[in-house]
């Protein structure tokens, strides 16, 4: 624990604040009941969040130019929706079932603590998402940021420094004022890396049946905390 | 009026949503008292504000590179405390004046119209102010902005089209599904231009006695209302 005090709090997305895995699962498997049409919709969710860092990384080498992660989800869907041989989807079925992502729901302490949060600290998530996916997001999920740092904003994805310094960029206040709080012990490092500091809590079922790793802390974190409420308690809020 | 519905509606924020003349008349007045400074605080004000266009216009002509509005609003005020012979003013003091921009009030109807708005639409600042201004803006006087669209995002003023349709592309909507709401007709033929709805209600004590214009509407806006709560009820909200 430190005595510190953030001016800035951000949120890694998927996992940390919202259930992507579980939400996706159940739109789907809504989605196949209500079009009749059959296809292992756990197996796509599964392989579809597999194929996230690989796109992210082509875009962060340069080997492609920059594109939003609804772009990039679009293009891991086509080639999975072939390789998964689903048949019958429309271009309007692949536009809503991209849209999946922004209809994420959140875990059940993710509102209330974050509510609690907002009143002694400025907040927002700080995502490869997009600003749009991100701001769907919220209004879907009731998240109540502050503001949306989308990937987009620096045409940059984690954990390129330019994410998590931009934040203190543009918020005009030096990057230990901001603390980057994640499920994920990665991103933490990161941010660390940057001079930012930090928060853990973990996700355990975040990746299901699939899960393998972040658990526990594996820093010294500034906050170590169960989940968001605890976080906010910790935080003295 | 129309029938057509934004998915978005962007505001103008100093005058529109907040009373900049007011606030920062009576946070300088009780700083002078405070600190035992006694100047033309008003006057500063209105000059301050008079130099708010001739600062931006320098950089959107390309007379002098990218700033941020606290960096030009903190050069006005620097030139100014000399014109008004304003002595006695630390480099603190400095900071806290141009920090004024980020206190200021709501307009009675803004908090409880947005938050009406809010339920039906996303909804967001599109100002010339930084993100940093307009974050604390919004904390400061309760504004519940879905995300904050600063000029720092677009590095562009308005009414430079990269701001109006900057938000449009930043939410992946088209301009026709963004309204752009403002006190200022000027604002929204700019906005109109580009292909956003647009919405007016009128402010006619934003400039005190000095106020020359936009007492009412000067075209056909898709909504012209007598303010944001009114605006809320002829959307439906």
């Amino acid at each position: 624990m430190t005595d510190r005090r953030p001016v800035a709090i951000v949120f890694d997305t998927f996992g940390t604040v919202v259930d992507w895995r579980s939400s996706l699962i159940a739109d789907l498997t809504t989605f196949g009941r209500e079009r009749g049409i059959n296809a292992d919709w756990t197996g796509l969710v599964d392989a579809w969040r597999a194929a996230y860092h690989p796109s992210m990384d082509r875009v962060r080498k340069g080997e492609r130019p920059w594109a939003t992660l609804d772009s990039l989800h679009r293009g891991s869907l086509d080639q999975l929706v072939a390789e998964f041989g689903i048949k019958g989807l429309s271009e309007a079925d692949l536009r809503h079932i991209n849209r999946g992502w922004h209809r994420l729901n959140p875990w059940p302490d993710s509102v209330p603590g974050l509510t609690r949060l907002k009143r002694a600290f400025i907040i927002g998530p700080l995502s490869n998402g997009n600003v749009a996916l991100l701001t769907n997001m919220a209004k879907h999920a009731g998240l109540p940021w502050d503001t949306v740092f989308g990937s987009d904003l620096f045409r940059h994805f984690k954990p390129d420094p330019e994410t998590y310094l931009g934040v203190a960029k543009l918020l005009d206040i030096e990057p230990g004022q901001v603390m980057m709080a994640a499920a994920h012990n990665n991103d933490l490092a990161n941010a660390r890396r940057q001079g930012l500091m930090t928060a853990f809590f973990p996700r355990p079922s975040e990746y299901g049946p699939h899960q393998k790793r972040d658990y526990a802390a594996e820093q010294d974190w500034d906050i170590v905390a169960t989940d968001i409420e605890d976080m906010a308690i910790k935080l003295g809020c």
